[in-house]
């Protein structure tokens, strides 16, 4: 009788996880490509596959959080966790599909090691996002933090080797058109994974 | 004697749908610079005149908001709305400020073709916003939705086109700088009518 | 014994002014370099120093917003206050590693007067969130205000200048890849200090 005054049971951990697991499974497809040398039709397709079924994950999120009052976690915290997370997979479908579009043909050695620093940091945001159902291991959760952070520093300085390499080597004017963005790109991924972390940090403070 | 106790008559509606407005009018300036094959002086200033009375609007809904604990819907969605509409209005000006800067005197057949893509989602957009006022045409509101989010994918296609052809044919590289700028700017004007969108889809679930 | 129910005193203004003092000394640094005529990697260290301290201070202000309930001013200002200044340094750490990553060795007349008005707008923003503590001297925050503002479209003017200039005597496509990123980075510096007074005179608003 009472029912309809219950808050109804909106599973935002399972999403959110759910989340997490399509952003890795974007990392790793990423990563693949990078080690084999090319993003061929067949794996963008892929990766565009895997980025539809994170934006559906996404809109449930957002859905549910319209339709209750009641959350496990502050509501601004799941809503900003679920765009953040949306935004990984998303800039790695971009990447792939900027390498199409620019016929990458042959990737270098600082896109291989974007790709395992990348797959790594993703590795940590899902560590993260899994702690935050019971909050019991907060030690593994700020580990997980922790290296997100220190894969973000990283990137950075792989970025700036990339860029420092680009532009003394490449001659050709389009090629660093070219190269710069993808760099530049896959150094914002590990950023937006380093926000996500920030964000569960947040958490863990408020609900120490 | 209680009016003091009463909610300032603030008009929210009006205020969002005046700045829909200035969107329209902006798409609408851009499209027929476009169509014309050039931005004329005269073109962007009366662009930057749209763009500044959309400023003064905006402003004024942030001031609103400010003054008033009483708002019609979700404060931060009218805050959201009233950024990400004056958004729209200042990146349609950015690009028309860029024609101008990089002397473009030949506009291509792809830009031609998002001037129309956008002057149609902003016309989506205005129609959701005018929706807002008393939610009583759900069903009208929630197709312009649908036709605003067809027109970013659409958006997304026709940049990864032109792309495609920038980096195929172009090859002057100060051309494809210019180019791929203006390309990928004016497929962020769909990407920001779409958030407009998914805020009032949001808005909607929450009053259901 | 009541001491548990008092809000801690924690110290959200003399962590905000703290911040722009940081974004102040980027700023400084900025500027001399620009006017030496150049990067060097001394003063580049110097200037992640900064940026470093800088970080500190902003997660000391998110850590306290979590653990506090009570907040001198909405929570929401000062978390978006603290971003926002961070993210002024940050910007300037960014255009002075691009400068030694770019080996720019001269610096032209936009980039020394840039580090002019970029240094007015930092000091314009310290003096509006100095005005924050007791708000006596509303006129004085609001000058500042309008200056940072005026700052702002002066800067986009410059960009504009500087971008017509570039694309109409420089012929080299990297040097043009260079400084473009250059130009618009140092004008986005102008636009988030707009954002800060933004919200400071949002505060006011709402403090009237």
């Amino acid at each position: 009788m009472f029912d309809r005054f219950l808050p109804k049971e909106y599973n935002f951990f399972g999403l959110l996880e759910k989340q997490a697991d399509y952003a890795v499974e974007a990392a790793k497809i990423f990563k693949e490509a990078v080690v084999t040398g090319s993003m061929s039709e067949e794996t963008l397709n892929k990766m565009q596959e895997v980025e539809h079924q994170g934006d559906d994950v996404t809109h449930s999120i957002l859905d549910q959080l319209d339709k209750t009052f009641i959350t496990p976690i502050d509501r601004e915290d799941i809503h900003a966790l679920a765009k953040e997370m949306d935004d990984i997979t998303d800039m790695l479908c971009t990447i792939s599909s900027r390498m199409r579009i620019y016929k990458i043909s042959k990737v270098d050695k600082h896109l291989v090691e974007f790709g395992s620093i990348i797959e790594e940091s993703v590795l940590g945001v899902l560590c993260a996002i899994k702690g935050l159902r019971d909050l019991k291991n907060v030690k593994t959760i700020l580990k997980a933090c922790v290296e997100v952070n220190r894969l973000e520093n990283a990137g950075d300085k792989k970025r700036d080797e990339a860029l420092v390499e680009l532009f003394e080597t490449e001659k050709d004017p389009i090629a660093i058109i070219k190269w710069k963005e993808i760099y530049q790109e896959a150094e914002t991924v590990l950023d937006i994974c380093e926000d996500v972390t920030n964000i569960v940090e947040s958490i863990l403070v408020k609900n120490a």
